[in-house]
């Protein structure tokens, strides 16, 4: 069991890593009562320093190095993110008392990256001093923006289909009455009071826009900030205030956030009672087979073109990370008639400490044992 | 004189610290009317990392060192808090126009430590090359809770027996009418309207639940934080994180949080006029007698056990600090009928500053003048 | 055309420093949507430590130099600070459809210093390594006040002499009935409703009092952060503190409050529509015309008493900026009737990014191919 012991002691070791103890902290304060609060403004500047650093990472390291070997990298994230989309419409979605629309945007959301998972990830991998590419931050968008775009197309496809059924059948059974009550509950899908929502979907020929959906993706905060890091990274030359600022104190930022999300996930456990308990059974084990997914077309990429086994842990990371930031409101907006206590609780509450606390160790301790095996 | 001259040539050459020399910077502008304002979060979150720092420096401090040699500075810092609120028991409590209640939370408030006091001091120690146990920030808890604690269990037995005595004296004197004025305002004793903050209290039988402030206590955020870093410190490995991040920024932060404390000194010096004039007199004294209470023991285990030169003015300058964040909750949870504006007028526009500004530069001058002799 | 081609190339290498490049990134994905923001309290502290910062080495630059090389630049300062005023005066005030007391404000406003504009001159010179006097910085209020104090002087002379005339020309005119609709609008000024901001003007004797104006602009957040700096950086000894936060923050700081600059110049564009169109070429040309005077003032200094061509730029830098911070609310208090779309709104979208975007790399261009040549 050499691969075995290798691979305990190494997630033993990495717990203690002060990324993944701030965010075991934070649950255990949380747990306690304590009424410690960092200020939402303090959370939105760390959150906006930490990917716009991951940009400029990214952006100086496409500056200087090959870009045919980030294709297939880049390639493999799109999949992912549309796969991720897919196995929570064909796993979650027939789940009994799980409404098909609320598993579609929780996959979305699953697909979906969290900066500060990978954050997280890149961090770990540091603390570790296992390699990466230096732009492997920027597969983010790569996946984030697909499974975005998947789920709410996804969705929209079997609302329509849905409602041309019941159509048919409003014709058919005009006079078998009275309906039981679960048809109607699942007829009705909240049929969305949220009309402020509905400017994404186009309701005259029942066809859902995609640049609409990207366009919003790519302008929400997180997203904005990495992009904005980016663009400076390739066109500018902001190396002083990288190696000044954004560099170092990017470690520091990030054991804050991490505190602040251990604390956010225990706040959110109890609106997961309110939904089914199956979304706590996904939120569990999706993180790790989108992983696995990613980790395994990451092997793929590393023995066709030598993307290095730090990188393939990045991707693995970003596949088994949940969104927390851009997310949200891009679905709110995309698929209004789903229930955001259902795919954010799921995501805040398990999906991220799991991802963070769990994935990011195993498929360290993965790439390190099958490395060094 | 030879010790007095280095005392005061010491004390000049304090005053010029940037810790002391923001505090006196803020007092100044602040008087001469500056809009300047420091966002509420942002000094949440500069109380958040010092608090941190202080717990992770003393975890990882605790980790590497002997424990046997922290047991009587612990004792000491005990002994030190629950003294502090007999001293103001028996002193304010006694003096013209001063409510018992009252002078007993006072009492609480200056028993308990204040973190950017403590803060301060240590960046003066710091400053000045004086070495000092590196686990000395960790005797915080141990001053802080015994006190806030005495305060509330003499304050409601004080109103217990009081209460119990006017029940008696009603049943004798039920003909003796009218009551004298002075008379019926110390009955009142500001019959609490806050009956929200009697949680802490048990009014059945009259008894005081000790557990439940200590609990209390140890919510706080400036608590929860320190002793969060403690944890960290001592369980896990954030040494990345604090040197690149809580230690070289603390001394940076602390001189915008000195700021803020002398504006706000400034600013609620209008609050003491409004009650009794010996809060003054006490504000004024009180840093002083406590720290010499403090160094007095402080010495006792420098002769002991070795305890540091240093560690005694680090115990002496918690002694002389009085809590600005997290007792005031506590206290007006555990006594509400005490009047907030008198012990938090005292602790915030006089005790601080008198204990930042003129204690750690007259400890520190101590300890020198005594350890050079 | 050789001085032209180093000017051109030394242009379009420094829209590549960190400090323009942030600027021109906010105003892009302002342009494209983004929903990006950076926390108001964080902009806050940000000012606030740059402005500590640009103090601070002021002071320790003035405690450690010879005062009498500053007399000459200092003077400068001032002048340029008047003369700006009267540029607007007999230019801007002149052009049809505007108003001359928006005229005298806009002029005030670009008169006065932006601490941000300083804050990112002094660090594209160091990112150029270009040396000036550390005490340049310090140059600051001496161009800043008398700008806001000559604009509202001249404004309330205007509006003095405008009322006696009215007062003469009614007697006379009293039958001529009904009055034009624009001499109507001119007449009126907006008649302030803002009462509350009267207090810096003495109505009964129709005279302004020019230390109200004075002790206004000094305690505004800007200025107070700039003189608390640097008094602290002459009496005390900030070194430490300096060292280790205010100076490594600073670029990076500033980085994050150019973004904000440019996302919020982007966004006051729409502002500037309202008000007349002359507006727009006056903010264009305005910092140039100021710059150019003070560089040639600057000019005057460096071959009269050694003032380095680093300091000239700082001057022309300085002179070429117009208020963000301190100046608004000193000119609603002083001009009441002046119209704040149109001075704000001018300084805000067009004044401030000319002058970081274009006037810095113009004048640092030009002194290098001076000093060069």
């Amino acid at each position: 069991m050499d691969f075995f012991s290798l691979f305990v002691m190494d997630f033993i070791q990495q717990l203690q890593s002060p990324t993944l103890a701030f965010l075991i902290g934070g649950m255990i304060i949380a747990a306690l009562g304590s009424e410690l609060v960092i200020p939402e403004s303090i959370c939105t500047i760390i959150v906006f320093m930490l990917l716009t650093k991951i940009g400029l990472t990214g952006g100086i390291a496409i500056r200087n190095s090959n870009l045919t070997e980030m294709v297939l990298p880049m390639i493999f994230a799109v999949i992912v993110g549309i796969i991720v989309v897919f196995v929570a419409r064909y796993t979650l979605a027939n789940l009994p008392k799980v409404k098909v629309v609320d598993a579609i945007a929780t996959g979305g959301l699953f697909g979906a990256v969290s900066g500060s998972t990978m954050a997280a990830g890149l961090t770990v991998l540091e603390e570790q001093k296992i390699p990466y590419e230096a732009w492997a931050g920027a597969l983010y968008p790569f996946m984030d923006i697909p499974a975005l775009v998947t789920a709410i197309v996804v969705a929209n496809i079997y609302l329509n289909k849905k409602k041309q059924k019941e159509a048919a059948h409003d014709h058919e059974s005009f006079s078998k009455q009275p309906v039981a009550a679960g048809d109607y509950s699942d007829q009705q899908d909240y049929p969305s009071s949220r009309q402020e929502y509905l400017s994404l979907q186009q309701p005259a020929d029942n066809r859902v826009k995609i640049w609409p959906i990207i366009e919003e993706s790519l302008r929400g905060p997180a997203l904005s900030a990495m992009l904005l890091g980016l663009a400076l990274g390739i066109f500018t030359q902001p190396e002083t205030v990288y190696k000044s600022f954004y560099d170092p104190l990017f470690r520091g930022l990030l054991s804050i956030l991490m505190l602040v999300m251990g604390m956010e996930a225990w706040s959110r456990v109890g609106e997961l009672r309110k939904v089914a308990q199956w979304y706590v059974v996904y939120s569990v084990l999706a993180p790790f087979v989108h992983g696995l997914i990613a980790f395994g077309l990451g092997m793929v990429a590393h023995y066709a073109t030598g993307f290095s086994w730090g990188g393939v842990v990045v991707l693995a990371v970003i596949a088994s990370s949940s969104s927390d930031i851009s997310g949200p409101p891009t679905l709110r907006a995309g698929i209004p008639s789903a229930n955001p206590s259902a795919y954010i609780g799921a995501s805040t509450a398990i999906g991220t400490p799991v991802a963070i606390g769990l994935c990011i160790p195993f498929f360290l301790g993965l790439a390190q044992a099958l490395s060094g095996g």
